[in-house]
């Protein structure tokens, strides 16, 4: 028996995840977290994975989660120590409430809003205040005049400010380590100003939370923050290793998939991976345009098939482009392919869970929570 | 009370099927099939729900599928005549023979490979084999030796060739109705070329399907077809508006959001819906370009925002780029908007179902299948 024989059991497509390869990620950003003596709040968005949790900080937290849905899974699981790193909404308020209240969750909030701190008077919430490092996507600027109201807002309605939060988004865009680094040392210069001038004006505001894969990656320099956050880094992805972020051996996310059909007459190989199967983003492109929707690779061994990509994608078909008639012979109708993805968040948000591989054998399964 | 009433106790991000719409939809593609005396086997893959399943062909079918996961929902649900429109795979095969001896569903499956038939043999299974009009998808030329190989490779095997299929999805990239019209015959021609093929070397292949949701609506001609395929024109999207296949009042599902963030500097404002509420997609796009991965509609009249689009997405953050500072004000946190999507059949497998509008306010709610 191979893994060969033991993906022929599964039907496709299907996500894996390698979790020899997870724990080496694993590993790799707490050493980095520990280095700086800072805190890794890991970003659960892209496993959205009890387990993967477990494997990262253990049982209760910290972590950090995109979706309300996560935090009640989490909290319902243990996890104690929960950030909602998304701007919060007056009307999911209550329910944030419910999850302090009824599962028991020291549960974060994010905002920048003196409308949303008014709305929340009186729920006896934590918040920490986003800031702007240079995303351009929530937060203000660490020296703007609001800060201090929104931080006003929040303790005026009872509740309390924890600290504040950024996250350099537009690391993602960076080319190669040498360009990140520049974006973290701003990162972390934009949190620890505004946690300043917080305390400056009377508040604890004990957390300075940072972070993006990239960014902690290869931050120098880390005097001031308390914490860090990163996700993507467990399974990695093409994009990520498109800007250097991982090598090739650290991907741990692929789908299996089988080729259902060969257009002889346009030079293709369909597979039964298509759009939904690897989604339709395709972030890696701006430094690997050969890649399509995903890269095919060796279902036994994860080696690239000579640069084979998953050209083309219409819902339920991915179309593999082949310039040497051999594929054919190579690749029958019923063979399995692996496909490595641009983004492991939006691969994965389309399956309720994960086949695991584990010293080369398929072994176990691990469910996920998606949606809102 | 009001819609807006309504929608504001819905938590966001959620997504809307406005019934009304659907059933005008529904309508004039029935009247179309009606026109040219062909059956219409609705694809359900974009909705992938019962109850809209009834309002178009009622309660038994012909339906089309586009995973073995909703062939198995609907014939659960009572559905008889379902075809599985995308290549049969060998490890599928024994899942397939469940949904016919299991649930009672006379179940078609699609092919266009001898090594499948082969893999088939003795299962007692029933056929359509694919050609190819110029999608350069699945299917082989019509005037492929193959094509007979093929069919004498499933009656070999004691399996039923019951007729042909073929997809012209380039009719997608089409920009209006005019160049749609050329495919629509030539994907009328390569099914009923194929058919009369296997009919005169002895088959019986009663069953010629052709379908797009353009080519259907365009069609001149469809002398020779017994049934057409179209999924989209149910609730329709922006890349269909895009080409001239539909208006904009016709556009059945959005997306509600939730306003939670205004960047001044970056002159933005930020809703809950990101990259996985909306889709990646962006295949609008070509006609469309500045639609970003949705058009933003007031939510109580679906009318647009004097062209506001979300413009950047992460996963669960969408960007909505605003010139004049008054939206601040008309858009303050907290304050819901409607998205419409670029491809309707991405954006809905986020969820795991619709809040339906109906006569201008929300009126219940329909569960949807997703997955494998």
């Amino acid at each position: 028996m191979s893994l060969t024989d033991d993906l022929a059991q599964l039907e496709t497509p299907c996500l894996l995840l390698d979790i020899d390869r997870l724990q080496r990620n694993i590993d790799r950003f707490n050493a980095i977290a520990a280095r700086h003596g800072v805190t890794l709040r890991p970003h659960l968005k892209t496993l959205k994975c009890v387990e993967a949790a477990r494997m990262t900080v253990g049982a209760s937290g910290p972590i950090t989660v995109s979706t309300l849905a996560e935090a009640e899974h989490f909290a319902r699981a243990g996890y104690r120590d929960i950030l909602y790193a998304v701007g919060m909404a007056p009307a999911k308020l209550a329910r944030a409430r419910r999850i302090r209240q009824e599962l028991g969750a020291d549960l974060l909030l994010l905002t920048d809003s003196t409308r949303l701190a008014e709305a929340a008077a009186g729920m006896d919430l934590d918040f920490l205040i986003e800031v702007d490092c240079g995303d351009a996507r929530g937060g203000l600027p660490a020296a703007s005049p609001h800060l201090l109201a929104v931080a006003a807002a929040i303790e005026a309605g009872g509740n309390r400010v924890r600290g504040v939060l950024t996250h350099a988004g537009h690391s993602y865009g960076a080319k190669d380590p040498a360009d990140v680094r520049p974006i973290a040392a701003t990162e972390r210069d934009t949190a620890v100003a505004a946690a300043r001038r917080l305390r400056e004006a009377g508040y604890a505001a004990d957390i300075v939370s940072i972070g993006s894969t990239p960014t902690v990656a290869f931050a120098e320099d880390l005097t001031g923050v308390t914490e860090v956050r990163a996700g993507v880094y467990m399974p990695f992805d093409l994009d990520q290793m498109s800007r250097g972020v991982c090598q090739p051996e650290d991907l741990a996310l692929s789908v299996l998939a089988t080729v259902i059909g060969h257009n002889r007459e346009a030079g293709r190989i369909l597979i039964d991976a298509g759009g939904l199967a690897l989604s339709k983003d395709i972030s890696a492109h701006a430094h690997l345009p050969n890649v399509g929707y995903g890269l095919v690779v060796d279902p036994e061994t994860a080696a690239p098939l000579e640069g084979l990509a998953v050209n083309g994608a219409s819902q339920e078909h991915g179309k593999i482009d082949i310039a040497d008639p051999e594929w054919y012979a190579r690749l029958p109708v019923g063979a399995q392919v692996r496909v490595l993805p641009n983004h492991a968040c939006f691969t994965a948000a389309a399956y309720p869970g994960y086949r695991l591989l584990q010293d080369g054998r398929l072994n176990g399964q691990w469910t996920r929570v998606n949606g809102w």
